[in-house]
């Protein structure tokens, strides 16, 4: 078993964590090997390229929170090999464990008492007229939204070919399961289990207040594109990262894509259980 | 093609439509057979029960809104034969066209210019120790909720086996696809299209912000229980129909009954269209 | 200084925070006055009847929690002399410290280290034709629901003369700022600051979706009553307390009460911070 | 009487409605003054500026929907003479009728039946250090929300000094009872009586989902800023027109304005009944 490790090197702990987690996969018999700006932080001058990494490791570790899952998971390039985060500090939506259970993650990993928990990535492309199409990945979530301005923008939604709706609003996400804890649930959208097989449209401040999320299962494909071309660029948006400018007359397309993210469970751990407590929720 | 009528005899223009309804299909050449409490409203005699009318007819047509159509499919005891509902005067989110197009409808039958719209429906089963449980099934959503008191209850929801949380809430839903546009709906969940093969959990107004509604795939088993025996007795309700107390220790199952129900849909009919009429959506 | 005393019997450790606050204030050289049923609890025989408490003190120290505050402000008449609540465990929005602080509060008492914060109280009136109307008052809200049934209820709100709306929807909530931060938050209402001289008709879960939360000047006269002689009786309530049923053709009016309640605040405890802390917020 | 008239250029059917309002005005025998655009719209040579408008004429006329109200508004220095608008089409919630109603609302203006509805302005001020401040007025709301990025931003609010709190959103509004049924209301704000003396704060797409709405009384002085000096530029925006951008360590202090908006509202028209219509709001 060969391990791919990748760290935020801005995360405070960063250092001391790597080492740890390096001793410990040593001394449990599990090779290492390091992303380039990983390797780089504890001093090992062979770490590898994210695609180089991808090819190489049977599985990943990442140390930091959700935000470097979804970095790591876009450099790593859509692997659908095992990856588990180690959050420092607390737990995230998409981190199996924080840095205080490393040991018990490692005999993990070793017994093979892990399940994964198999997480639909969107894919999404660009379309303007006259160029060639820009392609993106997802993990969570893409935005459509006004840019530079402090007006609503007017936007459509389209599923499947069919109209759902002509939008006056700060924009609109398409999101997967895993994206339903992000954006969209501070939107105003529903949480969505691993499990269930669908996107959640969830339009952003809308005018008219009736215009609620929308589920549609995930073999459509969603079309946003501006409505209105006296207005301004708005800003297209994949995970929070990438950032483009969408003008009059562009498409965007945004369906499953093939790959497929396989995130490690710890025996255990339970969605449920990690919703109760990211959201602060109390019973009685 | 035989033709089975079901009505509303309370809504006004029931009679008229009803006899042009029978005059179309006449015309047509489509056999008819009518539920006996609308055979009455004409003065027929030949009316036939709800289970008797779901074994001869070969498809459905029923008069009046969605509580109508709710009606209807309780009675006809949850048949997968098509289902046509035709609204007095407005549309409805089940119902296939308004009483104006009864020729349409009619030609669209005759011709099998029609598409049917798959609709999962719940089986809700009540368990308390030492009796019979007992079994209800809903094509919108069940709800567990307070009674006759002023005060928020404790009820507990399990999802296939694990906790989903206890609440302190006026009550939970549990509602299908086709539910998503009704009590779900103002209690805060999104909306679903049919295609989507789940359920939505939505808690009615929870005393913690956060609780927001669940999305969970449509194999899952959800269990709702009280959670405190000292709290007076919860109420149960099947599609806003049936009214059944539940108290301390009861149990209510609730899973994908094997049954479907297939909504006629009109060609050129769509649901989207039907959302943004229905909640006034409106785009620029 | 006298001090008038009240717990919450039922809570666990009122008895041993008791006897703390006595033992504290006895040593601070205030003199103390026990409601009824709280001297019982520690073996007194001199407690007195709440308006006789409420003649006699000059200011109240409530154990217990939010519920505890609310019932013992109904029982004392709706005093105007400063009453402070010790929360037994965590903290409340309608308390001024827990039970860990009472040697500062007793001290702040002394020292009259302490402001009170002026609360308005709802006056209700539930008129039926050809009976006495029967009177009510809130410091938290007022609630029209529906009673014993899973439907949806149909009722009407008027503020000052003036048709506010019908609604279809499971209630309707007049809440005052105090109350602000209970049911009608639950239900989708706004946070109020405490000075700000207004109430919040909250609708529950309204059919419409576009039937938001109204904020009125405190002037105004509200008015709800059942809009469809049909329905069965629905249920009124007075801080989750009281319950009554109301019946088609009753009227329910709604304004601010001639009395407030003054809450004592220790010095640095703000309103903010307390939103903060309850409701979980976090920033960065 | 002296009527100042504004047209908003742009909207089909402004000239055909200025010329009907012109007769309409001269058959009454009311006097008339042009704005200047408003004029060369036309053929009218003697329009004056905005500032000279609201010194000459008595009362105002502005042809135009709630957008051009708000650029009227600003345009004549926030005058607290009388102004009526007159929406081309449909209603809006600032306007007093339609252009079908030109001859009452003259009519109207003749025999004095009409009211004022008083509306407070926000006054905003943005402090840089070392620059001249920047001072604003806004009728419906100020907002300071992510400029050109996907991502959340940290902002922090305060209430008269003290500490509302810290966000981690899109941004932040602050309304007035006017603006609550403009963009607070998108973000998920409440409606607000114009008589009610309030602001309302609302939060947008906040990561936090407890944080809601928070009313405050109009005599606290409200403080928004950045939080963290790493991320980009803000947008601060007023009546979603003037745009600036807010970087770290600039704050933005918000009261109430010495000026009030005087708006017209003829007999019989009602705040509720044009919530009603413009909400889509149904009873039964």
């Amino acid at each position: 078993m060969k391990v791919g490790i990748v760290a935020n090197p801005h995360k405070p702990g960063a250092k001391a964590a790597l080492k740890r987690l390096g001793d410990v996969l040593e001394t449990s018999g599990m090779e290492q090997v390091y992303e380039k700006a990983t390797a780089d932080l504890i001093g090992r001058s062979d770490g590898l390229g994210g695609l180089e990494l991808a090819e190489t490791a049977d599985m990943f570790a990442v140390l930091g929170g959700d935000g470097t899952m979804l970095n790591a998971m876009a450099r790593l390039g859509g692997t659908s090999k095992p990856i588990a985060g180690i959050n420092i500090g607390t737990l995230g939506f998409l981190t199996s464990c924080t840095d205080d259970e490393i040991e018990s993650f490692a005999a993990a990993l070793k017994e093979g008492t892990y399940s994964t928990s198999r997480r639909t990535l969107l894919s999404a492309r660009v379309i303007r007229e006259g160029r060639e199409p820009r392609d993106f990945m997802a993990l969570n979530e893409v935005v459509l939204a006004r840019g530079q301005t402090g007006r609503l923008v007017s936007l459509s939604a389209s599923v499947s070919g069919e109209l759902l709706n002509h939008y006056r609003a700060d924009g609109i996400i398409v999101a997967t399961p895993t994206g339903s804890t992000a954006y969209s649930l501070s939107a105003g959208g529903p949480l969505i289990s691993p499990s269930a097989e669908v996107f959640v449209i969830t339009p952003i401040c809308p005018h008219t207040l009736s215009q609620r999320s929308l589920i549609v299962d995930d073999e459509a494909v969603i079309e946003l594109s501006p409505d209105d071309t006296s207005e301004g660029p708005m800003l297209f948006t994949v995970d929070g990262r990438d950032c483009i400018e969408i003008v009059a007359r562009d498409r965007v397309e945004v369906r499953k894509a093939p790959q497929e993210l396989n995130l490690v469970r710890l025996d255990g751990r339970s969605f449920y259980a990690a919703l109760r407590q990211k959201l602060n929720w109390r019973g009685g």
